[in-house]
């Protein structure tokens, strides 16, 4: 199975494709640019948005939920939204199908064409700005803490299954707040649990910095952003958290009585992770053999697999062995099957990127042991079946830990300084990554740069040195670097 | 505040959407016929999601996710479907937006228009059905268990929050079976899960029975329902579960090999209940001071109030009370607000359906004890405050259990038996609720029944008793009797 794969040093595109396919993940559908979350890739995904919701809660955050379409006159109301967004979308025009005449099937019935046409929300900022008009009227009503699970649609055109697709799950949170500085606050920490979610659960480290004026979200002053490095050496943005001012607030004039009794615009964030995290999960920690999964995402934790079948005896001690597991909260699946091989099913688990594997025979039975083997480097080694949920919590915890030092590895290899455009170039043709490069902070500078190279600036670091420097494509002065790459 | 509400003996549509507004549950959108769930509504539908989650789970099911759009051609497909669906949806025409050349904003894209229109789902039985048909071959792909919590649309044109709405949330279960036995269990199955989640959890007792023909869903050849009575005397179908037969693998031609090698169409399940469930809830339990939910449902169970403010001595016992509670797995709040009189905030949490809330003020410490009020009662009791943690966790249970009883009384009392036409309008028009009574079994019939008196076959109970009978429109023989109601 694992044989079907193609290797990443040969098509690096289409062993993603390969492994979304073969793990389970993701179909094509019958629409356009539109996937099918597969059980086993919706587990995944539903694994992610547990913990998100989770930490969203801890920060003083509640769900709501608010319509799928928004009236067409909304999108223009935010001038600079309209143009940053909102062309490529789907439109709603009617509200009734007819029996086809001609008898063939269905048509639109003509006469059911509505007076304003809807569109299904690319974004929600518009609609929930409308409402919170009518929720917002003194500072008592604020901060308003939002957040939204929903589907969105953009008409992308050229898609790739979770990382870029037309209709994708995602989270939108969207709060009010009665100062500028409070509003700063919020995306700041938003900013910092997608941090933390990155690296503590998806093992993936980030870089957190903020966009640069170009590449903000369209209405935004200020936009942060966590951006991941991919094992082909490309940039993925995996989450944004954009200080609105209040532009919104003007837009759909949502004012407040202050506490001296002043009538002032709201203050508005905005931020959203999405279903693209699963493809940023796939190609941070996956090989050629398949998915590899962090245990603390991982839908099945641990498969215990009777060695050569699914015997009485065998079975016995993995039902013993899964209860140990379980008590120490650990997710554990024991394989019945008895028609396919050891082997063949070795590599089926391999293939799902399911963390442990435990092998038990007879042998090991007299042995009082199993053959545990960890699925991020593919080693073995015997365990003592006493005190087997501790050990196994304790490899969980460092399988975890070494898939974070692994890419935080990678990404410390593929990460480059340069002074000029000639080494600029090199990097990103020759070796890919991250590349750090002094720039003149102007947005004609970045537009040329991404002309001429396809890279884009990531990010300007929150932590970014402050040193003199001059931009490697305009020669002018620069006071730090900026960090360039070409991105998904 | 309470005093706002119409009570139900005036205006009971009134009465439930004051409740709906003031207990800050769902508000009016800018898009016809569309709510916005706000968050307390929203952590009721959650605490609903999250339980019927685990029971699907349990009982052996996965989630998945499908496309929000279905292409035009897939919903003629199976004849019945598209009758009995398809007419009043979104129908998505173009994917783009430009420019107004005028400048008044944007204007729908004329080159964008698509080769074939999508429609917004109204339910997903056709593109999931599509999809199967690559994901089964043989027997060994059977059964497939999948179910999907999503959005969708139905153009509906009177609208009601939670219990009609353009679009809703809900979970759509589609499963597919080797033989019709499987399937049929299946469908039962779920037809139990729904009961018990109705009884158990939202204290709403149910009427579990088959539809009749003209009620069934569009496909199917057999739909389970659970049928709810609400306060005025109305029913409400709370859930439904199909058997479709053969139809849908038909009309997208998915067969598998069985283990005799021999090519067969696959049988098939839905089933699916909604964000409606929230208005049953509501209506089923409600008073004319406001909400009241089943302890189980309750986002909040249990409410302390500093009586008269939160002064620290009080706040100090408050939090060990909330720690004893929160140990015993009791969500609770303790108010911290400073401005409000205690009066004022009983009557905000009687209408926002707080199970408990209870009162501490100085004398209460002295006596060690504290004041709790339930609101399904309106009965107060002073309660030591050793042990009040267990003492709590009883009055809940007790709460959840008067609820269902309560439920289950006025039930009784609004079903009534009757032998003729003329009982049957007078039950139907002076004391409602539902009316058992003979019905010959014709699809003729019962139309001409609902034409006259607006009830409808609510369903043929699954434990009807045999007994002789005369229809009471026809006077054709019976061997039944089966429920009418007028409904929601």
């Amino acid at each position: 199975m694992a044989k079907e794969i193609t290797p990443r040093s040969e098509n690096y595109s289409q062993w993603y494709l390969d492994i979304v396919k073969k793990a389970g993940l993701a179909d094509n559908s019958a629409v356009r640019g539109c996937m099918v979350i597969k059980p086993y890739g919706y587990a995944i995904w539903e694994k992610m948005r547990d913990q998100l919701d989770k930490m969203f809660k801890e920060t003083g955050h509640v769900n709501a939920y608010f319509p799928l379409f928004i009236p067409k006159s909304f999108l223009s109301k935010e001038a600079e939204h309209v143009e940053g967004f909102a062309k490529e979308c789907a439109v709603v025009t009617h509200h009734r199908l007819m029996n086809d005449p001609n008898g063939n099937g269905v048509v639109v019935d003509p006469d059911a064409k509505l007076e304003e046409e809807l569109i299904v929300r690319p974004t929600s900022e518009t609609i929930i700005w409308h409402t919170y008009k009518d929720w917002i009227k003194s500072y008592r009503d604020l901060p308003l803490l939002i957040n939204q699970w929903a589907n969105v649609v953009r008409w992308e055109m050229r898609t790739r299954p979770f990382l870029r697709t037309a209709e994708f799950l995602w989270q939108e949170g969207h709060t009010a707040h009665a100062t500028a500085e409070e509003a700063m606050e919020e995306a700041a920490l938003i900013h910092e649990v997608y941090t933390r979610f990155a690296e503590d659960f998806m093992a993936m480290p980030v870089i957190k910095g903020a966009k640069s004026a170009n590449e903000r979200f369209a209405g935004a002053l200020e936009t942060y952003t966590i951006e991941a490095l991919m094992q082909d050496g490309k940039a993925l943005q995996a989450g944004t958290s954009h200080f609105l001012g209040q532009n919104f607030a003007k837009a759909f004039d949502v004012t407040f009585l202050n506490q001296q009794n002043t009538e002032e615009y709201v203050w508005a964030t905005s931020w959203g992770v999405s279903t693209r995290l699963v493809g940023g999960l796939i190609m941070t920690h996956s090989d050629d053999e398949g998915l590899v999964l962090p245990p603390k995402l991982a839908p099945t934790q641990v498969v215990i697999v009777p060695i050569p079948k699914p015997e009485p005896e065998i079975m016995i001690a993995a039902d013993r062995i899964a209860d140990d597991l379980k008590a120490k909260g650990i997710s554990v699946l024991i394989d019945t099957d008895d028609k396919n091989r050891p082997g063949f099913k070795f590599a089926e688990y391999e293939m799902k990127g399911v963390p442990v594997r435990i092998g038990l025979g007879k042998r090991d039975l007299e042995n009082n042991q199993c053959e545990v083997a960890r699925r991020d480097t593919k080693t073995k080694e015997f365990y003592k079946l006493d005190n087997i949920g501790a050990a196994v919590a304790d490899l969980l915890d460092d399988i975890q830990n070494n898939l974070l030092q692994r890419a935080k590895d990678f990404r410390s290899e593929h990460t480059t300084a340069v002074d000029n455009m000639k080494d600029f170039v090199d990097v990103l043709d020759n070796k890919g990554g991250f590349v750090l490069a002094h720039w003149d902070g102007s947005p004609e500078t970045e537009q040329k740069i991404k002309e001429e190279t396809k890279a884009t600036i990531r990010c300007i670091p929150l932590d970014a040195v402050e040193e003199e420097g001059t931009c490697i494509y305009s020669g002018k002065k620069s006071n730090k670097k900026v960090i360039f790459a070409r991105a998904y």
